[in-house]
């Protein structure tokens, strides 16, 4: 199974990465070349983790949409010192009791997905704003039908989520004129590019004079299920809310509720409770709600940086160096003194 | 006719606006209230316009997507001293000889429709990079297809145009990291923004470097159909066309060879040589061609917004004041110079 040239005493790294997710996340395998000769490579998938895990020294997480760690992680005894997840999210890796309690180093992505995320949210935004979709819609069945559309600049919005992604997200909102509030976990003042951002605790008393509401936080316990009946009730009927953070952010059936209802006036969601979203999903032919297929940070080229990022960690790993993105496990992510 | 409480001697406002104009673009009279008193408003249609210039002192040429103007321009003697066109495009007037050999003033909406066009361009190529519609159709189609998109940061634009639109535009883009080039008439160094603005002569010598293509200039002479087949032949297979100025400056044939042969990637059009539409055309689908009707300034308040800007200029011409946004006829839009 090995890639590499074998020397005695290199260390196991351990690449969980079945070719052939469903959906088409990450199909191909990293490129790990700059390893040669300094890592013994065994690629896993869900079936042969749990007996490769005791003999790894490094996991790399290349296919981040499998829950193959939870299942398989090891006892006590033997165990990867370090854990790379290619996503920015770790909620999957952090639902596995035993990596969390052990000493485990766990790394992630964070960096490679923030500016891809941003156009990928302002792009959502100005296609609602501009009713992109009615227009196409209007196309396919060859009808002229002037509309007028909502200037955005001007519009207010609130981003959930204060870590590099949703500051992306909010830094190329305000290039577009749009006036942003950013939500975190506690409140911090004198950001300079945000002013104030807020405590998730007060999102309620914000959401009333949101314009638009971006999902990009962290999934933890604390934000699993904060949209829900009682959010979007808070929210203008014009409001238009983008999840581009997980599935389990939001209450699917309330966020539909809120539609049909015309509650709120529209949503976009590119991540779902259940990946793939199956076929026969009420989700998918919601009045008002944009589905995308979990995709709004993978540009191309974004396998070349991951692996890329994942060997820059390596390097600092195999010469005894602090790694960088290193997650706090108990808050769920990377805080901010850790960033690179 | 008249709407104001008449007063020997007020000047007389002739407004073309016939309400329901196919495909929407104004069907509302203008909110002309703050001129209550002050100026005798006959409405016309295209039917009644060419009794009623003879006695008008104003045109507010409402209804701008008519060609009424040019039929019903009258013949020496007396004739409106000002025409005043909701638009930024003046050339359905200035296709009226006569009216351009005349005295006669004309003025146009420059500045109202800027930052809209910004936006809503931002937008289609966002949904360009992005494969929004490829999206929107998988799940019509209730499937689930991930796929890498374009990351627009460090990408490259030439904006056609380097009026207020076509500024608007390049700073939007900008903002967004993508590296703009304006083409203007001449070539001008030193802009503040922008650095060298290019004269449309060397067009062909910039488009091979273009990701993206945006046509935002005042149709003329000079600019109509300068996006023919030798045009589409210099720009890469993987660039996108964008048009928002007037469906003439494109050889319309031309971009549908360029998009069925694969020669460019995509093109969006939201102006057309014939409007609206008709539902026989076969631009409604081409492959990769996406169709709006003429609606990328129009956001919700324009017409106020219109309205608003002609008063502020009929407070002007009533004092005796120069006029701003006077259109250079010959050049056939409002020099830099004439900037409100």
């Amino acid at each position: 199974m090995s890639e590499t040239t074998v020397r005695a005493g290199v260390p196991v790294l351990c690449v969980l990465g079945s070719p052939g997710v469903p959906g088409g996340g990450l199909p191909n395998r990293p490129n790990l070349e700059r390893l040669s000769g300094r890592a013994r490579v065994e690629y896993a998938d869900g079936d042969s983790l749990a007996a490769l895990l005791p003999v790894a020294d490094v996991l790399l997480v290349w296919d981040f949409a499998s829950d193959a760690v939870r299942r398989a992680w090891p006892g006590p005894g033997r165990r990867p010192e370090w854990v790379h997840t290619a996503s920015a999210g770790v909620d999957r890796l952090l639902s596995c009791p035993e990596l969390v309690d052990s000493k485990t180093v766990i790394t992630n992505a964070r960096g490679v997905f923030d500016q891809p995320i941003a156009e990928y949210v302002a792009g959502l935004v100005l296609a609602l704003a501009k009713d992109f979709r009615g227009s196409w819609e209007l196309q396919r069945q060859r009808r002229w039908q002037h509309r007028e559309t909502m200037r955005l600049a001007g519009t207010h919005a609130i981003v959930v989520g204060s870590g590099p992604i949703g500051r992306a997200i909010g830094r190329t909102l305000m290039a577009l004129g749009v006036e942003v509030e950013l939500v975190g976990r506690t409140e911090r003042s004198g950001d300079p590019e945000f002013g104030r951002i807020h405590a998730s605790g007060v999102l309620g008393t914000l959401l009333p004079s949101a314009d638009w509401v971006v999902c990009a936080a962290p999934l933890t316990e604390s934000t699993a299920g904060m949209f829900d009946a009682a959010a979007f009730a808070r929210m203008k009927p014009t409001a238009r809310f983008v999840n581009v953070g997980r599935g389990a952010h939001v209450v699917q059936e309330d966020l539909v509720e809120a539609l049909v209802s015309h509650r709120i006036a529209a949503a976009a969601l590119d991540v779902f409770a259940d990946e793939p979203l199956p076929s026969g999903s009420p989700l998918w032919d919601v009045p008002g709600l944009l589905v995308s297929p979990h995709m709004s940070g993978d540009t191309v080229g974004w396998r070349d940086d991951l692996a890329r990022q994942f060997c820059d960690n390596f390097d600092r790993w195999a010469a005894g160096e602090p790694l960088f993105n290193v997650v706090d496990k108990q808050l769920g992510y990377v805080p901010d003194r850790s960033a690179p």
